[in-house]
């Protein structure tokens, strides 16, 4: 276990950690007790069929959604809806390489996760720790989306709504190379040590330019054109390097961000169809908004829309924005808004079953 | 000096090694003797108004032009044409760091070399070596391309026509970034040693990740989807990258890439007038096709058109190619016949002086 700041009460507020137990995973590997971190808002109705679902990204946890996406006013509103956020096992909060006491799993040794393990256990977690069997909505974005593709193929019964944001049901191959080129900036850096570091410090040089791959894929050619990050508050795009992107990710754990990187490269809700994706995506039920972002470089509006196609009675909603995959971060005042707005949509929509 | 096998005759056929003598660079260092390696095909006429001149790209050298490019039956034909392709300064074949045996400019101590510096050799080339004064068409791709942007703009009077492939007039501040990722990768290898290795086989760990940003920058998103590297006989993406992308980039030098990338880094022909860039594109008397490829994630055509709007008299030609920026390897059977369709057009029109 190694203490680092990024992941406590001090940057990310009211989660409470919930174990359910043992988790065998699809891989092979075990979690001899899966502690959750959850982040709930408002209250489940009599009926339990308010709920509202949010698996988290990669690097992410729940706090930018409770910064930037719920509360009154959004249509992830409080006074209507149970929220849920889960965060990811692996993002530092719920059960990580870093942060687990358990020796066994520890560091180099966390076995492999994939997102069928994640919503394996949110499964249980709402089951068994919320009584819930009934989901609105299910809404991610990136890993989220992986996430919330797999729910709503993995457990059409219980996904009433979804809502997959810049995010894929099957990863695609250059997803895969970028994630690895991520991984390799880390894997590099002599601190990294095969896993055994004894602080993320070590390893600042190799998370450095791992934020710089994101400077290049994750915010899209038009947002450093336009110097969007001047409405940010920066005098120039080094600037916007070492007072945002390099902080961000240099605080996080390197094997926390490696197991998220893992799982988020095999994402694929075909391994329940053989390989069949579109029998896969023919599963679901759900009334369905795929909304990818315009200028998205590596989940392209392409590659969202061939995927909403394949699922029945789902609508394709793209969001404007151009800055890209990390728009996500809601910092042009024009995204939340078109999130709240399809999403509302989504919500007021009829549903039988 | 450092021995490398891939900058020889057995790689690169048929250059001439031509020296300039004594260069005085924009940014305050001189090379004492530039040579130049040149390869030519076909003959000057009388009337010295026949040249094509080829500047080179990233990595690139004169084989790719000779292997793809130009001959008989392409509009680069050598039965019409004098055709010059002018290796870049740092690219290894070409006075570059580890080739030089001039100790005060070898290895670390290369200076910091400017595409205009390029630009201003190759007219001293053409002019005193092989009298030219006058050139038919300046054409050439991404690196290539600010090269030809650079003739046109600093030499008006001498380029009657001009095609800038996948690249622009003014680097953005994405390929800035995207590159300086690219050093990275050799900066992070403990066997680059500060740009003192005795081989480059020492940094062959940071070529090899540099290689794997190629992969997803360089090659498009649907380049990988669909898989292409299957018709060019590999059986998986793995593959291809060990069998392709990594030796190509593994066999060079080191302190030469870091050369040339500082170099692109920097192109920018509104260095001319005070950073305007309309004022500079304005200059240009040339008759220019301006030609990125359609799936290029780091030139988009959106930036390479807005370039086009501000030269007088151009045509904006896409070229169609999944492969995106390093279609430029000509592995399409599609995409050099677009090329010649559009400099055969290009140089049937005619020009008045």
């Amino acid at each position: 276990m190694i203490e680092n700041p990024f992941y406590t009460d001090a940057v990310h507020q009211d989660f409470e950690l919930i174990s359910i137990g043992r988790l065998e995973l699809e891989d092979g590997g075990v979690i001899p007790d899966l502690t959750l971190a959850v982040r709930t808002w408002g209250t489940l109705n009599e009926a339990k069929d308010n709920t509202i679902l949010i698996p988290t990204w990669y690097s992410g946890t729940h706090q930018i959604w409770a910064d930037a996406y719920v509360g009154e006013g959004h249509a992830l509103d409080p006074s209507r809806y149970f929220i849920v956020c889960v965060n990811q096992i692996g993002n530092g909060l719920s059960t990580s390489p870093h942060n687990t006491t358990d020796e066994s799993i520890s560091m180099s040794r966390f076995p492999q996760v994939r997102i069928g393990d994640d919503v394996v256990a949110q499964e249980i977690l709402l089951r068994e720790h919320f009584g819930v069997e009934t989901l609105a909505l299910v809404v991610g974005g990136s890993m989220g989306a992986q996430q919330t593709y797999e729910w709503a193929v993995r457990f059409p019964h219980m996904v009433q709504r979804a809502a997959p944001i810049a995010g894929t049901a099957k990863n695609t191959p250059h997803d895969f190379l970028f994630t690895e080129t991520l991984n390799e900036q880390i894997w590099s850096d002599p601190g990294w040590n095969g896993g055994e570091y004894t602080s993320n410090t070590e390893v600042v040089d190799g998370l450095r330019r791992h934020a710089h791959l994101w400077a290049t894929m994750g915010f899209s050619t038009e947002f450093w054109k336009q110097e969007k990050w001047a409405a940010l508050g920066f005098d120039s795009k080094e600037a916007f390097l070492e007072g945002f992107l390099e902080p961000y990710f240099t605080a996080m754990d390197p094997n926390d961000l490696l197991a998220m990187a893992w799982k988020w490269q095999r994402g694929d809700v075909s391994r329940h169809t053989d390989g069949d994706l579109a029998a896969a995506l023919g599963r679901i039920t759900a009334k369905m908004f795929v909304m990818p972002i315009s200028e998205d470089m590596f989940f392209p509006v392409r590659d969202c829309a061939a995927e909403q196609a394949l699922v029945p009675g789902s609508e394709l909603r793209v969001i404007e924005d151009v800055h890209g995959h990390l728009g996500l971060f809601a910092v042009d005042p024009g995204f939340v808004p078109q999130v709240d707005a399809a999403l509302a949509e989504l919500l007021d929509t009829r549903v039988s079953r």
